[in-house]
This record gives C-alpha cells, structure tokens and sequence, in this order.
C-alpha cells in the first residue's frame, strides 16, 4: 500500500495492539467461565442467505449484502448473500443444519463478529464482537436452564474489570399476563411503550400507553407502577400482589421470576446485582418468557450492554421445535467506550515481559540464547533490534513499557544482570532460572471506571 | 428460523463443536508461540475500501462487495467495500494509519478470517482462517529479522499437532541474480515458470521456460537445475557455485538465504525441516528478498500452507518507506482436510469433564454446589439436564465423551462418589479436593496423521 495516510471508517472501530491484548484478555475470561460450565465453542460463517437474515421482511436490523466484485452489476449471478447481524440468526440455522450431529440440551458460546449497515452513532457500530451463550433443546427446555445462563453471564460478568453491573431480569407472561389482567386492548403496544422507559421519561410513556396502546389513565398508572417495581431479592413478587391484579399468565411469570432472581441470589457482590426489573420487556425481541438487560454504572448512555431471553422457538424444521435460553454480551459495545475515556488501559504496548540489551552486533547469537532460555519457561522476550547505546535500548523498553530489561553478561565468567526499569533495581541473574513476578507476565489491566452510580 | 432443514454453502466451511475445540487449541498455542517472542495482537475490521483492495487493478484475487442492502439497487450511495482477501493488505493500512501509535519495529500477528469469491475447489475455501506474523520497520528492516519470522513460525508449526511439516525459504535475489546471469531476457517470466514446479512437471516447466520466457536449451536446463537444489543445511551455495554461473545480486542472495538457513537448523527436528528449496519463487507476489512456503507431507495437493517474505516496501505515506518480513499460516487450509479425512478428532464434543448426576429433581441446589466446588478448581463440569434413571445419564455422558460421571451424597453422612465410564472404576470423592488426571482436564486432540512421507 502506498499514497497518503489512510483514515479510519466510521462505524468500524479498531484497537492499538494494547487495547487488543486486553480485549483478548477479557474474551480468555469469558470462555474460560462458558466452559467451566459445559458451554461448547462453535463459529458460524460471516453469511447467510439475505432471505433468513430478513426472515420475510420481519427484521429491523440494517443487513450488509455480499457479493462477488465481478458480479455487482449482474444482478442474477447469484443466490444473495448477507452479513450476519446478530449470532442468533446463525445458531439458529447451524443447529438446523447439523441436528444429527448435536446432543441435546445442547450449550454452546460464540464469540463473534456481527455487522450492521446503520447510521454510526454513539455507541453503535457497523462491525463488533458479541459473546453469546445460548442452550437450546429438542422439544422440551426445562425453566431451570433459564437460571442457569443467567447465572452463567453473571459470573462472566463479574470478572470484567468495569465498574458495577446490574443484570436486569423480567419475565414477558408476567408482562403480558399484567396487561391481560388490567384488560388492556394491545398488550403488545403497551409492551413496546414500556420498553421505552429507559429512553424516555415516564410521563412520555405514559402518554404512549394511553394514545398508542389504548389505555385508560388508571391502566397507564398502573403499568408504570408495576414498571417501577426494581428488587435484587424475591419481594417484588409481594409488591406486584399488592397493585390488586389478578391472572394466571401472570402468576406463572411471578413465578418464574422469581425462581431466576432467588437463584441468583448468592452472586449477587459490589461486582454485580442480578435483580428483577420489571421495565425490562424486550419489545421487539421475540422473547416468550424470562428477559435480560445489563447496565454499566456510569454509562447508562449505552443502553443494555448484555441482553437476552428465552424463545419458545429458537428453531423449527417443520416436525421438531428448538427452544432456546440465551443472553448476549456486546463486547465491542461494552469496551470501546472504555478505551475511548481511557478508564481500561494496558501497562504495556507488547506481550513482552523483558528486553534483552544488545552490546554489539557480534553477540546476537548469545542474546538469542538468553531469550531462548527466558521463553521456556513462559517469559515473552525479545532482542534489541540493534546494538545502540544501552541508555537508547533501556528507552526503547520504555516506550513500549517492557519492565525488565536483560544485560547479557559479556564474556564467559561474566555475569548476567537483569534491570527493573521502574525501580531502577539492578541484579545479577541466571537465564536458565530466573523469573519475574507472577503479576509482570502478562500485560496488566490498568482500570480506573469513571464512575460509581 | 423455520422451515426446511437448512445446506451448507460451498467455499464456506463450519465446524463440528468438538473439531471448534480443537481449532482454539491450536490458535491458542499460535498465539502462545507468537507472544512469546513478542508479537502483539492486532485485528483490523473485515472491510476496506474497494479501490485499496484493488491497488490499481493489480490484484488477482477475487473481492467481495459489500453494500447496505438498501442501497444494492443505488450505484453512487457509498463509497464502494469490500471484505479484505488477505491481512497483508489491511496491516499495511493498520501501519500508516497508526504509524504515530507504534513503536517500530513493529512486530505484530493476526489471526483473523479472510474471504475471497472464488469459484470453490477443493482445498480452496471462500471464507477462511489465517495467522499472519510480520515484522514491519520505518526506513529500514535489519535482515536478521528474517531469520526471526522463520524461527517464530517454525517454532508454531513444530507446535501442530500434524504430520512432518517442511518449511522452504528460497531469495528472490537468488533467482534473480541468477536469471540475469544466465542472460534470460524477462526474469520475472522465468521466475513464474519456475514457481509452478509444484504443479506442472519439470519438463514443462523447461517447455515453459523456453516458449514463454525466452531461453535457450542450455539456460532452461540451467534453472532446473537450480530448482532442482534443495538442503536442510548451507551446502546448496557450493552446489549453486557449482553450475558456473556469476552475479552480483545472485551472490547477495545466496548469502542471505544461508544465514536464514543456518540460523534456523537446530529447530529442525521429526516435526519439521527449515530447509533451502531453490524452486521456491513465489512468482505472482512482490517479495524481494526472502521468500518462504510450507508443504505438509501426505497433503501435497494442499500445496503451500504457509507463505511469506519479505517486502521492501510493505507500504508508504510518501514520505516514509515501511519494508516489511511476514509469514502466513492458512489455518482453515491447514485443519479443515484434517478434519474432513478423519486425521483429526477431539476426544469429547464438550469442554466439561464431568457430568454431576441428578438422582431426583429435589436434588438439583446440591447438585448445583457440586459442580461449583469443581469449577472453582478449573474443572469443566456439567449437571444433568433431569432426573432419569443413571444408566441413561452416563449415555448421556458417554455420547458427549466426559469421562466423569458424578455421583452426589444423597443425604447427610453418605458419601459422594466418581466414576471414570470409560474404565468403570467408582470411588469416594470429596467435591472439595477431588481432581481429574491434568490430561482430563481439557478435551485431548487425537493426531493419527495419514502419511509418512
């Protein structure tokens, strides 16, 4: 490539290498967690045919088509082909395609790219990484697999070096059997209206629920009341008793609930909360039970950072229905804005954890030996570029925030001698048995959230 | 999704969840491999615009388009995308644009999917996995860098859990300087007869040289004994000096593919020879000096599976040149015929190691703190999806290949017991302190390469 310094694209972030190191970390982390608890690894292809990404025309997402350069302008070549936009779409289909080959209940995580053709604003993307767990099974999927991804996530999400996170859970026939139960003509309507509460103030949702959706002033109150029901423990059941309204759907969702948030209950830390939300709806999801949403303390901008349900109806072929349990984390969605206000940081731009100076030119063999020796024993190393003034080398560290730098000792009977850089603490060393401290292994994540809610 | 059972698309290739395990074993020890020698992680987005994908019209590879799918049927919408071919192209963008960020030389590796629209054949795929290391300077690129790339990656594939892996690195100084020693009046056409040696028989090959490229009986018959040189040591420069033919550049090349020779042969070993292959040309790329393929025996209609070498201008602002040495592994290239003839196999299809058996459902929140304990110390574990009798839970168990059923107290006093279903032995366990063998821990790789070559 030549010509001029090339700009970066709206809507497709990238990350210097530091940045990448951590997000590497951080997605290490998440599937160290999904496979502690059985969840498989698969990666579905980048396409799919346009027709099941628009599922009949039924999608609100902003689909990227593919094809052939040579064939753009002829438009029958091909059968057309998109950019996957989520990787439920993707799951959905691979799980058709290979049901003989899976056992179910069948758990699984991806840790993928997805696209969207939209209008980049802030903090949305046209290309990021989402991590999702999902269990899906034949026929039948037993609630308790409801509690367990969420208890999954939660764990997953703990460990993420951010600030609070609050796992909001609700469940749509708690939602729905509410409106049923205070007789509302359009409960998906209302539903949407809810959905809104996060955007937009509760009068404005009020006024949606009674213009839109139908509802009399005294049914738009209660939605709201109901709306504002928010416990980490089992009592909104008896607050949501307490609004007098009686239905089975209702109950069974109460239930449900229920179940999820007590079972949750124990991971609940100054990390994260996992609490019912009864806000949480969904709207345009085609959710048939328990919702998840997540916020960030501090960034409430972003919206849901980590979202999800379960579907009656994952997949069907026709004789056999899938249904699905599953949340999805935005990588990319959560960590992008971190980078940007410079609250995650690396404490260094390489992977390497020592330099090793060179003193002339003739002893890069000897060096090379030096790192060879480091490196078997899990030390990442590397060898000056050239034999410059070792006060030039020490800044070459520097820069990239290497914290030890090696001098190898010049003649035989000579010592070797390693320099912390930071402190200055310069010692004589083995190649073949030193080692730094455990915590200078790896790249470190520097954390400061910028906020506390 | 519903409706019928959804085909695979041809060119674009998934796999099983167990071969995806196995896939993430292998990049995390590229990955190891790589950080070691401290190459940092990019990832670039999956898109460029088209007319730098194109450079000019230069390009051979085939491009997919990319268009907001409302905007197909608008020609001017947007300026033109296209998903990157290669990561050669987009780490040349990723260098200028960010040139300012990094500290050079810059060592840095990617392991990304690329795609490419072309006609699918076998071994050829339309989307794929490559693992690319490149060490990129400003100005000027010490050549001992080229021994560095070789060393980094034929440590990574000494890594692979496949058959004899032979890496060949040829100059292209070497072939040229040859060429003009010989008197041959196109090079460049000589030099893209030779590199199809491994396609075309030699006496083609020679009809090619004659025709195409212009040389008479004597320098045809010349090359092919050039390219006919092949040694895991430096002593094809006496057999190159032997053939009587006298250059400048020829001498420099000669040169330099001895030190990358020599400073490559103690890795050499039953997993891999780093030889001198002087057929090697790489004809079609714009390498300059160091040029690098890689055969695995048994597949050699595989061809190359790893490639590389270095650029002198690898890009450019104008202003600054950024020379360049890289090798990439075709990592879909490499797994996927592994995979599909069987050489290649995980030994369970989930990551758990254990499956904790449900002896009634009452049982679950004990079954629950089971599997806990275990996950607390690194063990994969999993507990039954419902309470059926435990023959058909240790099926279960069995059709997923986890080696640990367990078996928990059923009341206070009563004993928690583990058995290996693979053995049958059963004993007390204590949920707190029991381990599997290390090699449980994680689903093992079963290598029974095809062919010795």
């Amino acid at each position: 490539m030549s010509g001029q310094r090339p700009g970066p694209l709206s809507g497709f972030p990238e990350l210097l290498p530091g940045q990448r190191m951590i997000e590497q970390q951080i997605i290490d982390g998440l599937r160290r967690t999904f496979e502690l608890h059985g969840f498989a690894p698969i990666e579905t292809r980048a396409v799919e045919p346009v027709e099941q990404l628009t599922g009949g025309g039924e999608v609100d997402k902003e689909i990227y088509a593919v094809r052939r350069l040579a064939d753009v302008e002829d438009r029958d070549s091909e059968p057309g082909l998109g950019l996957h936009f989520d990787l439920t779409v993707p799951f959905a289909r691979y799980v058709l395609e290979n049901a003989g080959k899976l056992e179910f209940p069948f758990r699984r995580y991806q840790i993928q790219r997805v696209w969207r053709g939209e209008r980049p604003q802030s903090g949305r993307f046209r290309e990021f990484t989402q991590a999702d767990i999902d269990i899906v099974a034949q026929g039948e999927l037993a609630f308790h697999h409801d509690v367990e991804v969420a208890r999954v996530m939660a764990e997953a999400l703990a460990a993420l070096p951010v600030g609070h996170l609050r796992l909001q859970v609700n469940n749509r026939k708690l939602l729905q059997g509410f409106l049923f139960g205070i007789g509302a003509p359009e409960p998906s309507v209302a539903m949407q209206a809810i959905d809104r509460l996060d955007k937009v103030p509760a009068d404005v949702v009020g006024g949606l629920l009674r213009t839109h959706a139908g509802l009399s002033d005294k049914q738009a109150d209660a939605c709201l009341e109901l709306a504002d029901i928010r416990t980490a423990d089992t009592s909104f059941v008896d607050r949501v008793r307490h609004l007098g309204i009686h239905d089975e759907l209702l109950d069974e969702g109460l239930a449900e609930l229920a179940v999820v948030v007590d079972g949750c209950r124990d991971l609940n830390s100054a990390r994260i909360t996992v609490e019912a939300d009864l806000r949480i709806a969904r709207g345009l999801d085609y959710y048939t039970g328990t919702v998840f949403e997540t916020r960030m303390s501090g960034y409430d901008a972003l919206g849901s950072i980590c979202s999800g349900g379960r579907y009656d109806s994952l997949a069907s072929d026709g004789r056999t229905t899938y249904p699905g349990v599953g949340i999805s984390l935005g990588v990319s969605r959560l960590l992008v804005p971190l980078f940007a206000d410079g609250s995650l940081a690396a404490s260094r731009s390489v992977p390497s954890s020592v330099l090793v100076a060179l003193p002339d030119e003739g002893m890069r063999a000897a060096t090379a030996l030096v790192a060879q020796a480091l490196r078997s024993r899990g030390v990442a190393t590397e060898v000056a570029a050239s034999a410059e003034k070792f006060g030039k080398q020490i800044r070459y560290a520097q820069r990239r925030g290497i914290p030890y730098v090696w001098f190898p000792a010049a003649e035989a009977g000579s010592q070797h001698e390693v320099k912390d850089i930071r402190s200055g603490d310069q010692t004589a060393a083995d190649p073949d048995t030193w080692l730094p401290p455990e915590i200078d292994l790896k790249p470190q994540i520097i954390s400061t959230p910028n906020a506390v809610e």
